[in-house]
């Protein structure tokens, strides 16, 4: 219950309407789009108009000592914006102005309200794009990515969020508003707080301005489809094409399940039976990207793919993507609860990755498809369950510790691009160890010591532990 | 002095050959490349022979309360390896093994004392490099450019050491061992430790272990020379180039008095009364890497290029490039004091700065000559003057402190390349503000509370001053 002098003094800042006290309003905010975590009702849910507003809610909260929860769209698949201690939910979404486009440094400044798409809508005309895409570009924030360094499908070539992001304004606990970076390429001034920011899930500080670099557009991309009948052999081909020194814009897997599964799904027209498929992109100036798409034809042939075929335009193109794009839906409709993991490996090691999750799957009784960004080595596992069964789900929660010990045992990582979160805040020793986690503590700290923002997310909520 | 007891601990550590402490070898270690700041003696400087050693040389300073002062080649440009406090000098030029080149993946393990050069030597047989390039290729250690996030001369396309680094093994103030990120091209597990470390200038811990990525070199490069008769229109030609969506390898300017100092010292053939020269390469496909040539050459001479010129071979386009590293030896003949600084700002605000640099060097009766990667913004003024006479270096100091807000008021940085360390120290909060400048000591004593690494850099000595 939010205590009523909190409550006067938000409605007092921000008026009546941007103050949702409902419980279905609460209920609504309660949980993002990860499945098997918990949610939990928020005590209110705030919505600043403007950046003034936004930095006096956190002053107004810091002052009673209620955790802020900030939020963009909720697409989160780690439980990161639920509101695990109570307290208020923040929404960034009316922060939404592109506030400037700087053609002659490739910059893009943007509250952190402004949906990736929309950037990308907005500079498009000037024959520059902003790289980093996540499955969820068309919904998520650049707030959220930014907090959460989203990845997406372009990382092999072009990075990922953190790749992109040169400055940021942002409001801390104390209620200042600090800027780090700008639009300078090389910039050393301090520690990189930028880049520290960058990932930091919304446990540092709120993001109150982005300033990003954008490239042009490359002039043209030639996209491609192998079909394997060994994910041995597919395994094998990523290697070969990167060992080749192409490098694809694109590469990603997907695994016989899937495969199966789009195909009810969608009617693609993938070909029955195939263990592995690869979905390659490369794009460039139109010369090389010719010779790439060749070489990576001959390369997917010589691994012995069973059919090797290049999109002949661009609608066969997004054809082939239309496939790669039903993934997660078509495997969503399987069971009534979707888990979608991103165990994270080198990418020399997926052939072994994918062994391990086929036997994880048979070992624990569990449907998995898999499908991902083979190229960055960074599969999504995704386990079709029932949240209702609880045993069932206690073979999940168990088969989850596996995936990440397999990942681990590869010299990968917990999380490739989805975040820690509450999901994965237990596991975190697992990579760090003891004292690295002390250090991600002692970092939360400096920056949070009351653990205002985003309470029991990344490192569990232990306030002075170090003092 | 050094304490009896701690010199009998180190010798015991690592042998008495290892530990220097006659007065001509504190000497050589109590200063760096920086000209105009104040060097120090330490007490001794020691020589560990592998991590082992070194992790053991951190716990006996710790035990001791003696500080430590990380050094690989002594190149830094900020007074960042100057033994501020005496203590320890810690050399890392022993640990210089290259672990492992992964063709797999594209990664190459080092540990901190290997130079940058080697690296390159070692990885260009399999046709990779690793991209940064500071002007201390060939003599600067990756420990040392990682610490200090080198950036160099193909930073507008390729990015700087941030941009490389992957995954770090450090030795934390209480001589625990951690490793952040690692192998895979998406990691978001934790905050990100490995970017925070990177140009951290040796105040949160010491490096032991460096995985870098590698790219395929590219397959052909252009050069060009373009002279011009105004300032003004060079600075011109580069914003165009990058409207032109065309992103060079390389951007670097010189201006009049660098041209006249080149040509004198080195007689290169640079065209006699130029007010500022453009050099200029790109590089990647044949194909597009002519066109590209192409179209920077119209853009010279649509803004006025007195003359513009293609390197006609590899050997004319070296000689084009002896001509950008003969700037600064030439200069540095010219007075007995050179001090190098790297003022930057967006590459869009280039021809005020050069404006502001020409009038602060009139004003203040000071020789200034420019050059540098104007494609970054990133630009060396470098002021030739006389450390031994007071009047004159009190008005280069003054000079500086222009620099500074000159470049702050472009939306620019103290530093694009070069570090805070000693000589800016005092400045931070010019561009941090003092709660930005309170957050990077709060996220220095998060790491290192006793201050044992690197004392007196980037922050202030100021223990405990949080609690």
């Amino acid at each position: 219950m939010l205590n009523p002098k909190l409550r006067r003094e938000l409605i007092e800042l921000l008026g009546p309407n941007r103050l949702l006290t409902s419980r279905e309003e609460l209920l609504s905010y309660s949980f993002d789009a990860t499945a098997g975590v918990n949610g939990r009702l928020p005590e209110a849910v705030v919505c600043p108009q403007n950046k003034a507003q936004l930095v006096e809610v956190v002053k107004v909260a810091a002052r009673h000592q209620v955790p802020i929860y900030p939020r963009g769209s909720g697409t989160n698949l780690s439980g990161g914006t639920i509101p695990e201690a109570g307290g208020l939910v923040v929404l960034t979404l009316d922060l939404n102005r592109i506030l400037e486009i700087d053609d002659d440094n490739l910059t893009a400044t943007v509250e952190p309200g402004v949906i990736v798409q929309s950037l990308n809508d907005a500079v498009a005309p000037l024959g520059l794009i902003y790289p980093p895409d996540p499955g969820t570009v068309a919904t998520a924030t650049m707030g959220g990515t930014v907090a959460e360094c989203s990845g997406g499908l372009r990382g092999l070539k072009y990075g990922v969020t953190r790749d992109y992001v040169m400055g940021l304004e942002v409001v801390l606990a104390d209620g200042s508003l600090v800027r780090f970076g700008g639009k300078t390429v090389k910039n050393v001034t301090g520690y990189d707080l930028t880049r520290l920011f960058i990932g930091s899930e919304g446990t540092l500080g709120l993001i109150t301005e982005i300033t990003v670099r954008l490239i042009p557009a490359p002039e043209s991309r030639r996209s491609l489809i192998a079909v394997f009948d060994s994910v041995e052999d597919a395994g094998k081909t990523v290697s070969a094409i990167i060992k080749n020194r192409v490098v694809p814009a694109t590469l990603e897997i997907m695994d016989r399940m899937t495969c199966e599964t789009v195909e009810a799904f969608a009617k693609v027209g993938l070909p029955p039976g195939a263990e592995a498929i690869l979905l390659i992109e490369v794009d460039g100036a139109p010369e090389p990207v010719e010779r790439d798409a060749q070489t990576v034809a001959n390369i997917c042939q010589e691994h012995r793919a069973r059919q090797v075929r290049l999109a002949r335009d661009e609608a066969d193109r997004d054809r082939l993507w239309a496939a790669r794009r039903a993934a997660l839906p078509a495997l969503a409709r399987l069971r009534p609860t979707t888990i979608l993991e991103d165990a994270t490996v080198p990418r020399s090691r997926i052939p072994e990755m994918l062994c391990s999750l086929n036997e994880i799957a048979r070992r624990y009784d569990l449907l998995i498809g898999t499908f991902g960004h083979a190229g960055d080595g960074n599969l999504h596992p995704t386990i079709l369950c029932d949240s209702r069964d609880p045993a069932e789900m206690e073979r999940v929660h168990r088969a989850i510790e596996e995936i990440f010990r397999a990942a681990l045992s590869l010299g990968g990582t917990l999380t490739g691009e989805h975040g820690i979160g509450l999901a994965k805040s237990g596991f975190l020793e697992w990579e760090f160890g003891t004292e690295g986690v002390e250090i991600l503590r002692r970092v939360k700290e400096a920056f949070d010591p009351g653990y205002l923002f985003n309470r029991g997310k990344m490192v569990p909520f232990s306030p002075g532990k170090s003092a």
